[in-house]
């Protein structure tokens, strides 16, 4: 399988003064990439030793140690000692040490996900996407578990059915509807969680090379997802209304892409909502080039006046609508769902057993008996309120410091904020994460990485002032 | 995107005689099914109207009505009365329509799965690949929901740490070391499951196109998956000491392929145990080749005399050992593992996230509960003891109406039996269905398909008598 193609063939120069020997360990490090892009070097496959690749390549062996050592120094090999050289990771758009080669880490997708989910208990954090676990509906958790350990015993030990929990996919109906979604039980189907039914509707519209259209800025686990499906990421400028509608059109003619993934209800990072002006051009867009839409609402229930569904207007005929309770009941147990028509669900149900064997019973039941007894919604009423003070508070704050909201959000919790002038977001969130202060970089939610002045705060986890005071010393440090 | 192909030009010939008619209607099939898979006409779309298309394709409007007639009865497109023709699912590997256009239903993996997930509890399910509710530990998740219900706020409502519980990982560490197997808690990454475990590891490895190797037969669930993954799949026999390593030799110089999934422990569907030999035989082939190994042990709590583990002799250098506790605690709450080096993991965590978000802490917890409280061990006690009576009871039962097994296992749940001389299980299942009696036919199984007349059987599942006597009905009605 290997490649005929030795490196002194694309580099015929002869002699070894400074600039060729560099020329030649750039040819060798391309060659060698190229091996294992083209998976000629599989994913933790020894690589020829120093001195046969040398030989194979026709190259001295200084060369082939200086491409090693490159290649090691920048995560695309691993040297382990006294037994040579490993390939590190697959195929280039799956690693996040790949994409750590053109980002700066602190804006990497993966890499903000992992701080978050990583830190502990004592670590800040405003740049995390989710409420802290006081915040979130314990009492029904608890309540849950209690009325579980009575259950039958079909409950506690047997895989979940094919599309899930009957009674709570009825009662997820039902609160579709409020929202003017018309989707029969039949038509939704669970999931592990909100990703897993993004990643479900990612396998069975896609095809690898594919283009999806995503807001710019977007929820930067979708940039990680889409990248694990290989496809090509456009993004499209958000405004505080939606999509910017011309751009919206112009990347339809330009791309042809398949798929569009957005946040419906309110959008993450921005906290903006959707006009109904602009979802009905976006649908009417979208019904002339045959595109499907993902709205993604996972924010639901923290809106206090509903924003239009795209889903609501369209019918379920080209908008997948998808949502979980990760957010207001609990993280712990995680059960999504996916609410399309009847043909993609049967589909979706296939490769949902052919990859997880369906789900299991109890977090459907858990989630069922939290949103069925009496607290769920005294817990968001309450929920709301504290996070509606909290965001007055947190703006505050954050003016008093420079940082100015880009557009102040009707509900939930996230506020995307421009910092001073010059300032930029990756380098102070570098700083802030020495004092125990995880932010999260507007480039992280960019495609374009045109959000460089940008944060993102999680109103919910910025209770604590030092917060604001770790924050103003990384601002005046950086000069502002 | 319209390719410029029409009909006319595949087939020339003139006239509207019955036999032209009949090549032009497949010549009109074929190219629709080509420009689905191509993804001219995406999942979903509506098909050009009768009319426009036998325009386009230079053929009468009798032609292409009966195409499309045709293409909907084998499910390729749908009907929609009053609004055209609808393209049913996507491309070709995805679908449980598209495999069902090779494959009887009753032999289809993702069929047979979701005949076991769907049927109610007045169903007999010996086809079945679980333990049936009541066998399964009951005491451990209800004492873990009790203990949960008075847990931190932390356990009850936050996502999980990217590679998992650390106690639980831990534990793991221990057990894995009983079986011979080193891995530190670091090298183990928790997943929701044994399939997300297998699915992760896939979308790591794995291109589009690759080759994979199973056994022959294997658990037909690895069908389904690796079907989704869209690599070719190359089945090796199996013998009752595991792989032909004759033939597992040929395959690897014939097709190169990646990967071999496997069971270790007790092999599904067959009940048989790798024996050493054979396993540093696979090992050295498979050193020679580069070839990474799946060694799945979903079942070795149900061991008596631990086999040998691939994963131990390897020291998880090429082999990557997985499990869950789906067979032994509960499929209710969904929680597996995967053992591998570390650099792999750190890239397998990354995919995790991006496309699951990690999971939750709740099911990680219950296991740890259920798993070190002092009733696991006699609960598995008495569950190797009921299993291997009820084992001789099947085996009885079955050599009385000319089922024979083909070896009889050392241990676990699976009994894989040879019907009488000339029988189709497929048929023989579709009969015994009809009686609300579940079966799983060999082909399910078998990659070649050589399996025609092999039933597996879940010796749990079988405690009804009715089981037997509707499976001696349906076998004499097909002469036996």
């Amino acid at each position: 399988m290997q490649k005929n193609c030795y490196v002194y063939e694309t580099n015929t120069v002869e002699g070894e003064d400074v600039n060729r020997q560099g020329t030649r360990i750039n040819a060798v490090m391309a060659e060698i990439q190229s091996r294992i892009a083209a998976r000629t070097y599989l994913p933790g496959a020894r690589l020829p030793s120093v001195r046969a690749q040398a030989r194979a390549m026709q190259v001295s062996v200084s060369t082939v140690v200086e491409a090693y050592e490159r290649l090691a120094a920048g995560g695309i090999i691993a040297s382990r000692p006294g037994s040579g050289f490993y390939v590190e990771g697959p195929v280039a758009p799956l690693t996040l040490t790949q994409i750590g080669l053109r980002l700066d880490r602190e804006i990497d997708p993966l890499w903000v996900s992992r701080q978050s989910l990583e830190t502990d208990a004592s670590t800040l954090k405003p740049g995390c996407g989710w409420l802290p676990a006081a915040w979130l509906y314990e009492a029904g958790m608890r309540r849950a578990l209690r009325t579980l350990a009575r259950a039958d015993t079909f409950e506690l030990a047997e895989y979940a059915t094919p599309l899930g929990h009957p009674t709570l996919r009825q009662l997820l109906s039902r609160r579709l509807a409020n929202t003017g979604i018309e989707a029969g039980p039949e038509q939704i189907m669970l999931t592990d969680s909100g990703t897993q039914a993004i990643d479900l509707i990612c396998r069975f519209l896609l095809e690898p090379g594919d283009v999806v259209l995503v807001d710019d800025p977007c929820y930067f686990n979708f940039h990680a997802l889409l990248k694990a499906h290989r496809v090509q990421v456009v993004g499209v400028p958000y405004t505080s209304r939606g999509p910017d509608v011309e751009q919206f059109a112009a990347a339809l003619r330009e791309h042809s892409p398949r798929l569009y993934i957005t946040n419906s209800g309110i959008h993450n990072p921005t906290g903006a909502t959707l006009s109904p002006v602009i979802a009905h051009r976006l649908l009417k867009l979208a019904d002339q080039s045959d595109l499907v839409i993902v709205e993604d609402d996972i924010f639901a229930d923290f809106e206090t006046h509903p924003a239009p569904r795209l889903a609501a207007f369209d019918g379920l005929s080209r908008v997948i609508h998808i949502g979980s309770f990760s957010k207001t009941i609990s993280a712990s147990l995680r059960c999504g769902y996916i609410a399309t028509r009847t043909h993609w669900i049967e589909n979706l149900v296939d490769l949902k057993i052919a990859t997880s064997f369906g789900g299991g019973r109890l977090a459907a039941e858990m989630m069922l008996i939290a949103l069925t007894d009496s607290g769920y919604r005294k817990h968001m009423e309450t929920l709301r309120r504290r996070l509606a003070e909290q965001m007055v508070r947190t703006i505050a704050h954050l003016k008093a410091i420079g940082i100015e909201p880009w557009t102040v959000p009707q509900a939930g919790l996230f506020l995307w904020c421009r910092l001073p002038e010059g300032m930029d977001a990756a380098v102070i969130a570098r700083s802030c994460l020495k004092d125990g202060v995880v932010l999260a970089p507007g480039n992280a939610f960019s495609q374009s990485l045109s959000a460089r002045d940008f944060l993102r705060f999680n109103v919910a986890q910025s209770t604590d002032d030092r917060v604001f005071s770790v924050l103003k010393r990384a601002l005046s440090e950086q000069g502002a």
